[in-house]
């Protein structure tokens, strides 16, 4: 825990602040081991750059707390009372003039208890660089992933067997979840997308109960479990009966991609030049003008998380890093295609964790 | 459409600030009818006190964001631009000073992004009125929280049939949550609770693979599903085999505190008044110190809302309105016994949603 703890120590002395603040999410849980809930209860962790981290904690959550063993302060709060002296404790207990946090986890309402406690303190979101921390996977990490790939696997694996023309997406999308938990997922990544015809074509499709697959009809699956802290991502478009010509054509160019995404892997190669290997591919195609989205995100305590693989983001890939690589290819009102893979970038170049086949599979 | 903004507007008005920003969550998604994801992707709907509202969304979720018929100025952003030009065109378009958002749900980077593109606009964190509007239910919502009452219902009679002395927490949280999909959730409220012996007694306990169920034991699960945008959240504690007299006792003194807070609920009764017929009971017993929580919280499109049913909160209830009931003692290391049911306050009174019998059940 103390080694952890440097980490963020020697960021906050990167980023001159006097502090990094933690509050509940996939930073937190990496550090301290716990998932705690995001809820309507205030929970924060403040690391200074010298001396004993220190935290405010609803009361609720003490039992959770303490086995932890973290260092430091502890001010607890309960419902009855509310938060106020707790956040005011910890600002005369641990003196900061400026503090680093987690934009996009801290709420408004945790930055206002820490503004009102502080007077004048400056809160400077360094997302980026907090869960920067987070990228290269430790090899429990890997273990946890390679982990949920395989639930979900599993899960793809019972659920195709199953379908047959005449299904509808609620109904696949019920037996998928079941297989999931089945399978031993401990929670969903996210909500599946379970998506045909021309359902497939839109990127965050809603499972229709009143749509029957018809013969050739595309079948986008996009899914994920959670087990051992980490999720999985995987999407596969299969067939229900024989594809068009055009359908098949779209399919291959979209595995072209992906497989370019999988080879240009390696250490020091940038986001920004894997994003251009994949999407290049897809422009040079007859599909260009289908083209909705860039090649994938880092993955791991959070489904979506650093790197963003995209044009323009020129940081280089380190050894232990595992993104997603899911180029697609959607004709509104018609059909959509994404193959997605789980890939963790190695020593010698790169490795896909997710080992579901990707040739073209018609059911 | 038009309606519920007015609702927005006439908020605005009399928080004397010149509009409300929803963010994706549970506001937005009951303005609009769809759930827009949270996600490392800025999306924002401005409503101010007159003329048309103004969002800025992704340009990767337009197609959803259409074909809602939401009136007003959208400016979308990619991935590869970033979405700093979409919030100045919003601040050029919409001129604004001051601002309530929902501090629970919009994050510190959203908040940021409005506070560079308007400069000096006050952004006052206005949650409680915001997500008050939701309090009072619909007919509408009524039969969605009833739907999602009802599979959680069927969820626990087909797992409660098949468990045995000797089952494992995670085996029977696995069964249920295959059920609750099967049963037609369309998603989980949050990850359930399934604890026994002196696991009950932990408020969010994580099931445990390597425990396995002895006689007498406790059970308590707490759980809920998703339906219609809705959840519903209950939690019955069963023994496995006949349990002690102790246990007997704590169980008959939770539900006598259970069945109060029923009894209380009425129009114009308070959150306070509910927590203290329910509270005052638990204390009156041989077992004051197990109390760990207080009665329960509002329940909706999110499954912890206002009203919060605490001692302090004296907001009278309104017909509509839906909270849970869920007493609870908890000997640490022990066991811990927990009765929720949903109620909603009607014109004479209040109706249990929950009707999943709360006597006494030894499987």
């Amino acid at each position: 825990m103390t080694e952890r703890f440097s980490e963020f120590r020697d960021l906050a002395r990167s980023l001159r602040v006097d502090a990094v603040a933690l509050v509940p999410g996939p930073n937190l849980a990496r550090l301290v081991r716990h998932e705690f809930h995001t809820s309507e209860r205030p929970l924060v962790l403040v690391i200074p750059i010298e001396g004993a981290p220190a935290a405010v904690v609803p009361n609720l959550e003490l039992g959770s707390w303490e086995p932890l063993g973290i260092e430091g302060e502890v001010f607890d709060w309960r419902d009855q009372t509310g938060y106020t002296a707790a956040f005011d404790a910890l600002a005369r207990h641990l003196p900061l003039r400026s503090i680093a946090v987690e934009g996009q986890v801290m709420r408004v309402f945790v930055s206002d208890a820490l503004r009102a406690a502080y007077g004048g303190l400056e809160i400077h979101d360094h997302e980026a660089a907090i869960s920067g921390l987070r990228i290269c996977k430790t090899r429990e990490e890997v273990a946890a992933l390679e982990q949920a790939v395989e639930i979900s696997e599993t899960a793809l694996r019972e659920t195709l067997d199953t379908v047959r023309v005449g299904d509808t997406e609620t109904r696949i999308e019920t037996r998928l979840l079941g297989a999931l938990f089945a399978a031993g997922a401990e929670g969903l990544a996210f909500s599946p997308i379970v998506a045909a015809g021309d359902n497939s074509a839109r990127p965050h499709a809603h499972a229709r109960p009143d749509y029957a697959i018809r013969p050739g009809d595309a079948l986008l699956l996009d899914f994920g479990a959670r087990a051992g802290g980490m999720t999985s991502d995987m999407t596969r478009t299969v067939f229900v009966g024989e594809p068009s010509a055009e359908a098949r054509d779209v399919y291959e160019t979209v595995l072209a991609a992906n497989r370019a995404g999988h080879a240009a892997a390696k250490p020091g190669v940038t986001a920004h030049d894997i994003d251009d290997a994949v999407t290049s591919i897809l422009e040079a195609s007859p599909y260009a003008d289908r083209i909705r989205t860039k090649t994938g995100h880092g993955l791991g305590r959070d489904v979506h998380e650093a790197p963003y693989i995209m044009r323009g983001n020129h940081v280089p890939l380190d050894i232990g890093t595992v993104f997603t690589n899911e180029p697609g290819l959607y004709k509104l009102g018609a059909f959509g295609v994404r193959i997605e893979d789980d890939i963790l970038v190695t020593k010698d170049g790169s490795r896909s964790l997710t080992t579901f086949p990707t040739e073209l599979m018609v059911i």
